[in-house]
């Protein structure tokens, strides 16, 4: 377990201590409960450049996909560990995520004490999206956990995996977090504010050390663990995702093109390739890919289970 | 003006042709009035390292500054470009932006139409805040416009220069904006994503032509032009500033330190240095320290326009 406390990253802060507390709580409540507990990673990771950090290399990742994925494990019954970049998309509130809530809000008659209402027609189906936040919220099967830079996210997946650990195969890993492969090591960075007037960036990154590999080996040898392999470049998509499942042993690789990537996956494990396509029909009456994901994946978590 | 045209950057999308005659009509309508017209920028540049992005170098700045100093320009009779970062701080709704508004509404009796209310002890000050945002909206004097990349805040940029031009020293630039000091030629960018595989990451950035030397010698001449200076080692504060109002021969520099950026600035001219600051006193009863920025700044524009 040494990948994280190495010297090349920050000491986790107190928070993390913390966080990692709930998880283990949160995980042995509803594991005695009988309930499945998934956790999802979700978001980009924040690499500083500098130790007082003004510059970060940052992915590109809204938070989207992690965030859908999260109401719908909910709805399969799942107790749901969503581990997301600060400020990244949350479950029901990404729905309005493109909003600004000032123009939404409208101040009611006088008469009625100015209550500020929310212009319902700027704020399409908020009755029910609100009642199934509420709901969730109610069961109790969420528990949201904040990350912001890579080091953060390193800690709080070692934990995360620590906490999960005792359901053993009732536990599912969900990583659909966009992590870095590249940093740069805290005893290799300037203290202070890279100075323009020096020329030219030379930057060396070194490669992060991949999570997966412990995770499976170690930390939680019995989940079910299902990584993401996104590229831009379609011809090696599934060839890159058949060499990840040759070198993690995990169970499920969920293959991705960014261009297309709301409406199309591949669901690769070693011996088989299902494809999960959104219609445009389907697109326009809102069905979300994530929906079919959440359901394959269930559904094969079920079958894994019975295998054990 | 072939600083931004060069080949290193992605030509201009047709969107920022738009963008460009909006700050026009505004420049020129709020300049038929008389009024002031300050272009904010605010937030950080976002630089692709892949031209199909999933990496990209960030600067820390969520727009904090631009925001709230764009409320006061408004408030001291400036009518405001506000040029900020895709999904930044934004004006009045910044006052919120810890707020999950799906924690903060709640739906009021079903004989009242099932009304969606804000939970008023959830939203400290809203009725006031949504007043005041109310009426900058009525007053028409300012015009949000967004950037994601460095190359779009670039042609942004000289666009919303050009239009304020023509407004002689009745302009000012206020340039809060994080932006890249260091890029990646378009020329030299990996199409697809960078393979990790490939072992540790070398990059080579590129420094970003620094747009103030052209915006004050051609864009704008006339125009009172104000640069932000952040350090986090406080010793060269001073001297960086003065360093650049010398370069580029413009009127002031904002200098600050990162750790007490929200309490304590310099206002740096060729002749003086004031100090601005915001006791804890004035802190707790919710003063900021861009309302005395703005004030300081205000006036020093008043008497700018009386040496013409």
């Amino acid at each position: 377990m040494a990948a994280v406390s190495s010297s090349d990253f920050a000491p986790p802060p107190v928070w993390v201590e913390e966080a990692a507390r709930s998880m283990e709580k949160f995980a042995r409540d509803h594991g005695a409960l009988g309930t499945r507990v998934v956790l999802i990673t979700s978001g980009g990771t924040k690499v500083p450049l500098e130790s007082r950090t003004v510059r970060f290399l940052d992915n590109f990742s809204s938070g989207r996909r992690g965030s859908a994925s999260a109401e719908y494990f909910v709805q399969a019954g799942y107790a749901v560990i969503f581990l997301h970049r600060h400020r990244s998309m949350y479950p029901y509130s990404r729905r309005y995520s493109n909003l600004n809530w000032m123009d939404a809000l409208t101040l009611g008659p006088q008469s009625s004490g100015e209550q500020v209402q929310v212009d319902r027609s700027l704020v399409p189906g908020i009755v029910g999206i609100l009642q199934e936040y509420r709901a969730m919220k109610e069961s109790g099967r969420l528990l949201p956990v904040e990350f912001n830079t890579l080091s953060d996210y390193l800690h709080l997946l070692q934990a995360a995996a620590q906490a999960l650990s005792p359901l053993g195969s009732n536990a599912m890993f969900y990583l659909a977090a966009a992590v870095s492969d590249f940093y740069i090591p805290a005893s290799e960075m300037p203290e202070h504010k890279i100075q323009s007037s020096s020329g030219p960036l030379q930057l060396t990154m070194k490669m992060v050390p991949k999570m997966l590999s412990p995770l499976v080996k170690d930390w939680a040898p019995k989940a079910f663990v299902i990584s993401f392999k996104l590229e831009t470049d379609p011809s090696i998509l599934i060839e890159r995702a058949r060499k990840a499942l040759a070198t993690y042993q995990h169970q499920v690789v969920i293959a991705n093109v960014l261009d297309s990537r709301r409406s199309y996956v591949v669901v690769v494990t070693n011996t088989t390739e299902s494809r999960l396509s959104v219609s445009e029909e389907e697109d326009r009456l809102g069905v979300e890919i994530e929906e079919k994901i959440i359901k394959d994946l269930a559904s094969r978590h079920t079958n894994f289970l019975e295998c054990q």
